[in-house]
């Protein structure tokens, strides 16, 4: 991103929750235990996907700032981040027709068969552990967001290489795939800390609005993002057709002979490197990927307001500074 | 099969629940009307695999031959083929190195990564429609159940090609990938029906028993089957290396050089039709496919004696007969 980092790292952020994050990591390390001896490995294997656990922390954090922390918070944290993980592992599998990706991704290690079986297993187990819970709201919301979630990946398929979508069917679509999880994250966090109807809602638009501009801040780092950096293979967004920000603005602005330009390049066979860097070099030319930076800023700003009508806290502060970092970091 | 078919058709046999399960019906379609209207048409096509609809079936006839049945029942009953249907349109999902089928499965109209959203979603809304159900046993039977479902696909995709597992073995992979839904399906049948702890376990047993002979007659008709009759591309087991009851008791019983001339069949590239007639041969010489076939209806045997303990009903009677059914169907 061009604007300085003004933004501590990440567990530095989290501070307030930590304790409570490495409870949720043994919850999730107790799942793995959970499955046939010769199956664990690659549970365990997925579970390194995880990453940041950005939605789990959220879980928490919004307990923290909307009343007191239960234990339920910490299932609904495990949870959240299972679903994640699950998904994580079926979008990485790929048509015949698709590009070998460079990471070793779950069908990779294992096939496309076996990385179908293994995020089912998470899914399934995520719904088991959270009817652990006594009320039943968590899994109600849970297993709600997920159908949310699956409509707006499988509204992503279905438009891939439809270069005439609106901004208003990108984020529909971004709400949906991604932004809806960190929206229940929060809200089960409020709700399970015994926030009013009025303080639910407050957090559920702090999460819709920092998971919207995390979507934002990724579609641009496939194109302008360090793979060292970031970790993962990039530029996939473009060769599996998928419409980002930066592309949605282009479409939308860029004269008809350079849009037919980028057009060219989307759809011609060709090194992943290559085509990012040529798409890339024309939506800078355009300002495109500017534009969905500061979408994603504007966005957050949104978010931050949410926060506005819980009492000052460390939590409080740490989700707000979560809201910056989601959109000021490079991985 | 070589006996003679004693049993009638399965609409004469599911005549007891003939109202219920079209009610049942009517829940699937609505469930396919509550999908964003671009991508109803792919749930509304998988919802066509369903075929024989065997699993809700139980569910309502378990219900009536343990006590009353009830509105629960019929969202169990779809629920369960919900279940059932998301596990087929993901045991389609190919490896890139898989053969082609001959079928229009998901995966090839709509590619692998919409088929593994097709099937993420149809599980999510299984999910979310369970938990209308005021009693949270049925979410809690069945998102465990799933979870076993998983953990015995996944072991039999960990066992490919893998020829010295024992009948022990085989027999948990079917009951955890197979017979384990039949018994929920009948145990929730019976539980939502009113039914003791004893009259539920009898209908677990049942399901258990039953599901288990359905998937070694599977077995068998992969290997005899008429595709034209059984209505699915056949063979596909040995293709893909999947341990069937006729081959564990092949690789048990016959002799060296008959185990390695099949083995060579199994493991040689070449066509699906000429590898399936030839490992067919071998394994009727062998009398595997016979053995295969009496284990069934031993299996099916032990799955009536758990009817005894109910009242004589034309439910308990469609039960007993869909036992039989399982066994003697050649689709």
């Amino acid at each position: 991103m061009p604007t300085p980092n003004p933004v501590r790292e990440l567990p530095e952020i989290l501070r307030p929750v930590r304790a409570e994050m490495e409870q949720v990591g043994a919850i999730l390390r107790g799942e793995v235990e959970q499955e046939a001896e010769a199956l664990r490995g690659m549970l365990a294997y997925v579970a390194r996907f995880a990453g940041k656990r950005l939605r789990p922390a959220m879980v928490l954090l919004s307990g923290q700032t909307a009343g007191r922390m239960t234990g339920d918070h910490l299932t609904i944290a495990a949870v959240v981040e299972m679903i994640h993980t699950a998904t994580l592992v079926h979008d990485d599998i790929l048509d015949d027709a698709s590009a070998r990706r460079s990471l070793m991704t779950a069908n990779q290690k294992y096939g496309n068969e076996m990385a179908v079986l293994v995020g089912d297993q998470i899914f399934a187990r995520a719904f088991v552990l959270v009817n652990s819970i006594p009320s039943r709201l968590a899994s109600e919301v849970l297993t709600r967001v997920t159908t949310v979630v699956c409509t707006g990946e499988m509204l992503q398929v279905h438009h891939r290489f439809d270069f005439s979508i609106s901004e208003d069917l990108y984020l529909r679509i971004i709400r949906e795939k991604t932004a809806s999880l960190y929206a229940a994250a929060c809200e089960l966090g409020a709700a399970f800390a015994g926030a009013d109807r009025a303080g639910r809602e407050a957090l559920h638009r702090y999460g819709l609005d920092v998971g919207t501009a995390f979507q934002m801040v990724d579609d641009c780092l496939d194109l302008s993002g360090d793979e060292e950096v970031v970790g993962k293979t990039l530029g996939t967004d473009i060769t599996k057709g998928k419409m980002t920000l930066p592309l949605v603005h282009f479409f939308r602005t860029a004269p008809e002979a350079r849009r037919r330009a980028v057009l060219d390049l989307l759809e011609r066979e060709g090194g992943r490197e290559d085509k990012k860097r040529a798409v890339r070099a024309e939506l800078e030319e355009q300002g495109s990927i500017g534009y969905a930076e500061e979408r994603a800023v504007e966005t957050v700003e949104g978010a931050k307001h949410h926060l506005a009508r819980f009492p000052a806290s460390p939590a409080r502060d740490a989700l707000a500074e979560l809201a910056d970092y989601v959109v000021h970091r490079t991985m």
